[in-house]
């Protein structure tokens, strides 16, 4: 039996989210249902993309990962199903997935087709509710879609590689104010060859990654609370590179977003020296 | 073995919803425990009752909703316990339950009375944790209380209908900033006889209720973005009326909250025509 | 088996969260897992161990309570376990763990040590993960780490209690706004002796600690609903000493910190007369 995690743009004030997980254990009386986030910005597809790939790969093989952003299905938005990497996601193909796997082909992908099936009050959820369901007992992706080849793309604010630089976004801001791009590491290693770099924003420049954060503090002279409020840039644990306050609190350091002032949508440069 | 919900003006930041799920796991190591909201306005029964009506009908027969809002047992507010469509409740009389059930009899109803058999330094809560997990187990109400008739009633803020009209308040906001009312699709059908209507409020009119929130795009020359920001009416999930903004984001397009001014007491009324 | 509690800095918006339990739930696929609170200030020992503290003896022996704060490993911050009233922590050894027992002896103390047989990018929270899943599943410390005898003592805002007084600060306020102290009714009762007291803040006294909330309804002659606003003092819970405004809620009556200005840090003495 696999785990049912839900990322949604519900929060959790309504009382939406309990009546997601009642419908779940109607249908699944013993399902292990997990909440990845609640708080994705309101039909905000980047960020919902972006939550659920840094977090799925932590989650054990056949997990079935429910998307409850922007789902209401019309002739914009058909509902789809996903194996890749050997776990499965459910949602509308309102471009989620074409961010999420980055052009890496899925297992199987499918249109689901069972909604003449459930009752005339059926909501788009509950059609997510039967299918992740169906999925975590371990039923088939075949028995609740049909097969198809192709997603819906999104194409603005993808990072583009060329050879002497790779520009990027950021995509999101953490609850730290930390500023996510869409640079991986991947990007990094295979466009840098170990060649010095530096990475530009707003007018500043970073010329270090670190390989950790405590790492900021290179000279032994100074207890590492010297070095809080510094800038600095880390791969972080989903891959990309975010561009930091070291212990950062919006609240009283500030942060990469009040700071540096990086936010959705601002560019990021790394340029390679030969 | 019932599932054991939670609707509390707790909030998310302290130890109390914790340590409230230590003590019923304490009491039944096995209870499955499903939040609901934790983030009631404080003290506001108004809003628990609408949470929880909103919620408890996506669960299975048997669940037991605890309700933790204005617990304090004294003299104007007593614990009771409550059947009601093959669901239990457990909370304080304190106006929450006449909310939740509108004048449809509860199965069986009893103010709790085990409160001499708990430790000294019991507190209320501890009360409603032994009942939840007595219920849960599939205890009967017998046992933890004195069956009893009446319950605290609300009046303030009830929905009135007329013959040719609809008046009703405005209870929540929830957090897309749509406006919740307390006219029930049901007084609708039943009050308007297929006549048509018209919604008013605030000096604006709405004059149809989609049935989905995308039969908002009437034209098909235009793509569903077009009409992002409009205001529209809908009978939500729960069965109300509800005004709302398509695609609202408080932080962004604006909502029913901040566009139309629409809050907590505010008046909406439907008129028929002949 | 035992159940696991996670109290972190990591905030509901992120993936972070979500990530942690789909890592303990790799390792330990039957785990409970039970979440404290994951809106800690951001690197905020005092109030995690607060949090921590408030919420721990609601949960059955046995208990592993992992602490995600602050817990980079680094010369000045080593991994620790501990058994302590028969419960199990897992954290950094950065003053939580000094704060939370309050000198009394754990009954095991550990540094950890598996660091060296994890994968080579195994980060610092899969060292807590492979630990409390470890711990959970009945394990012992001695295999997880070496004895060790002290921890690192935070000596700042510590209570101090003398002849005729107890001087404290406030710790924490939670989310109603009532400003926690580190005054806890142990103190207070060796101390006073049944003595008469005057409790001192910010040129404001209370002359009674109040039995619970609503007796601050003293006279019969006014419903609770007259006493709204009122200050009033307590022992919550968790033992400390509370200074609190009845029935508060920050958005509409005021609270503590917003209506008598009590925040982090801000002293409360108590007097007693002879």
């Amino acid at each position: 039996m696999s785990i049912i995690t839900l990322t949604t743009d519900y929060g959790l004030k309504d009382h939406f989210v309990g009546a997601l997980k009642g419908k779940l254990l109607s249908e699944f009386r013993e399902a292990t249902i997990i909440d990845i986030s609640h708080n994705i910005d309101a039909f905000n597809v980047a960020e919902a993309a972006y939550i659920i790939g840094a977090a799925y790969s932590s989650f054990p093989k056949g997990t079935v990962h429910l998307i409850g952003v922007d789902i209401e299905l019309n002739t914009e938005n058909q509902h789809i199903a996903m194996q890749w990497n050997d776990q499965y996601f459910v949602c509308a193909d309102n471009g989620i997935l074409s961010i999420l796997i980055q052009k890496i082909v899925p297992q199987k992908l499918v249109t689901i087709n069972i909604h003449d099936r459930l009752p005339n009050d059926a909501t788009d959820l509950d059609v997510f509710v039967k299918v992740a369901c169906h999925l975590a007992k371990g039923g088939l992706l075949n028995v609740i879609g049909k097969e198809i080849k192709t997603i819906k793309e999104v194409t603005e604010l993808q990072a583009i590689v060329q050879e002497n630089q790779i520009k990027g976004y950021v995509i999101y801001n953490d609850h730290l104010g930390n500023a996510v791009t869409n640079i991986s590491k991947k990007m990094f290693l295979e466009m840098g060859k170990a060649r010095p770099y530096e990475i530009q924003f707003k007018n500043k420049t970073i010329k270090t990654i670190l390989p950790k954060y405590s790492d900021i503090g290179i000279s032994e002279k100074y207890p590492l609370k010297y070095y809080e409020g510094e800038k600095l840039a880390i791969f972080n644990e989903a891959g990309f590179l975010e561009i930091a306050i070291f212990r950062s609190n919006p609240e009283t350091v500030g942060s990469a977003s009040s700071l540096l002032g990086l936010s959705y949508r601002d560019v990021i440069t790394i340029e390679f020296k030969n």
